[in-house]
């Protein structure tokens, strides 16, 4: 533990103070956006930003914004206590806890959308979701001003909507993408794993299941896109308590599908178990050219 | 003329280098985005930050994003030479005069925008051009940083939008709006008077006459919007080269339309001359309370 001086700010004003301070300082700033509700996922970007920069801010924030109407706000898990505790254990500076109002003032009208991007595989299921996401990380940022910014690779799709937000709009800071987190027997971490069954969390292998199928699919020579995805689905198929909501697989850049797989592919993979909807990918690159 | 040492940089890394010289050495920067074909209007501000600010940066860019399919982009009247000369009379320090491909390269994708404030007036006239401009001031204000940005009170609601997007995306730059710069007749300086005919320039003074009308029922004591905006419509009418868009008394901060004037008002008012479009507007408030 090499601090034990973790600041917790609710408001702007405080955080940016507290920012100005170390910026005087000459210190690097990592940020690491979360939801809260903490797992070993978070915990990597947060141990990358403590080796990487001076002084390490996390943000949680259960945004608004970012979910349906239909979606589970109300119900998305939540455990301050426990979150700080575990940030104050790594290490971590600054901890950002605005509530909603501080966010989002009455008469808020100003968003942040990458077109295009934000409508496919998520955004699909999930409508205005990359908007509200866009909209609080271009505040946090303007409110934090990090150099280097960190995203899990988990949330594929949001961490290439981000980077073509940061491109586009000249700021300045540096995505930083880190591999995705898994429990030993290979289901990527969620926050939304809590909502799970014991059968359906089993059942949810089916999604890292099906995607080192199309790895090995790949690395065995198989291009075509759509036999792949047919493999993939066979394993999402069944699983009695899975029901596939997409499965895509598409260049990493600008998430444009392939037909043919050639260069580097993300595989993209979305299931539903209930009302529970679970995400994961794999970026595959054929590890020989030879065959 | 305190400075003779103008720079003048077409590429987003060269003036972001600039700039750096300039903060490094502690200096203050002040920001004029303009589409060029400087008037007294846009000279106005760039005095304003001479006077406020150590380093005024003017960038010259005609916007292609805030411009409908059917308006008046490639006929947008280009003048460098002249603009350059007038900057540098003046004492400007740095001007960014970037290449549309600067601004948004091939797959740009990322807008900004201020929803219900842009669709009212000229939103309703322009679809798409409010968000235009927020996002090519947001890369600006990304690229330039500036402590102060300024901007005239002719584009009252684009003044507005601007300043609810910095609010609402916590953007740290203060917008400073200046008053109107007016021809001796009261004609107010547009980049777009220059396509007006001899008669057309003549018949273009209804829109000053009828904001002045105005006024002065508002300081006689009418309070019905109603009222105001028929007796301002009449003098309109009266011209048959000019055609009414619009006149619209609203709120000064969230632009909604007052019914019943009360505390200070904001007066719009558009109007066709041929297929010149024209707009002014005055902020009114009583100056006795008696009547």
């Amino acid at each position: 533990m090499k601090k034990n001086s973790m600041e917790v700010l609710s408001t702007i004003t405080a955080i940016k103070k507290a920012l100005e301070k170390q910026k005087s300082l000459g210190r690097s700033v990592g940020f690491v956006p979360t939801m809260g509700y903490l797992h070993e996922g978070h915990l990597s970007l947060v141990k990358g930003s403590l080796r990487q920069t001076d002084c390490t801010v996390v943000s949680i924030f259960v945004n608004p914004a970012q979910f349906g109407p239909k979606e589970d706000l109300q119900e998305y898990p939540r455990d301050r206590e426990r979150d700080l505790a575990l940030l104050r254990e790594l290490g971590a500076d600054l901890v950002f806890i605005p509530e909603n109002r501080e966010m989002y003032p009455e008469g808020f009208k100003t968003y942040v959308e990458v077109t295009d991007l934000q409508d496919r595989f998520e955004g699909m299921s999930r409508p205005g979701h990359f908007r509200g996401v866009c909209t609080v990380v271009m505040k946090l940022f303007e409110i934090i001003t990090p150099e280097i910014a960190y995203f899990g690779q988990k949330d594929a799709q949001q961490a290439v909507i981000l980077k073509k937000m940061v491109r586009d709009l000249n700021l300045d800071v540096k995505i930083q993408v880190l591999p995705t987190v898994r429990e030993k027997d290979g289901l990527a971490l969620s926050s939304r794993n809590v909502y799970l069954s014991k059968d359906q969390r089993r059942a949810a292998l089916c999604l890292v299941k099906s995607l080192k199928v199309a790895d090995r699919l790949i690395q065995a020579g198989e291009k075509d896109s759509l036999i792949i995805k047919k493999e993939m689905k066979k394993l999402i198929d069944v699983e009695s308590l899975a029901r596939l909501d997409y499965i895509e697989i598409v260049d990493l850049d600008n998430l444009v599908p392939m037909d043919k797989i050639k260069g580097t592919a993300l595989i993209l993979i979305a299931v539903y178990f209930g009302k529970v909807r679970l995400i994961d990918n794999m970026v595959v690159k054929k590890r020989s050219e030879s065959s």
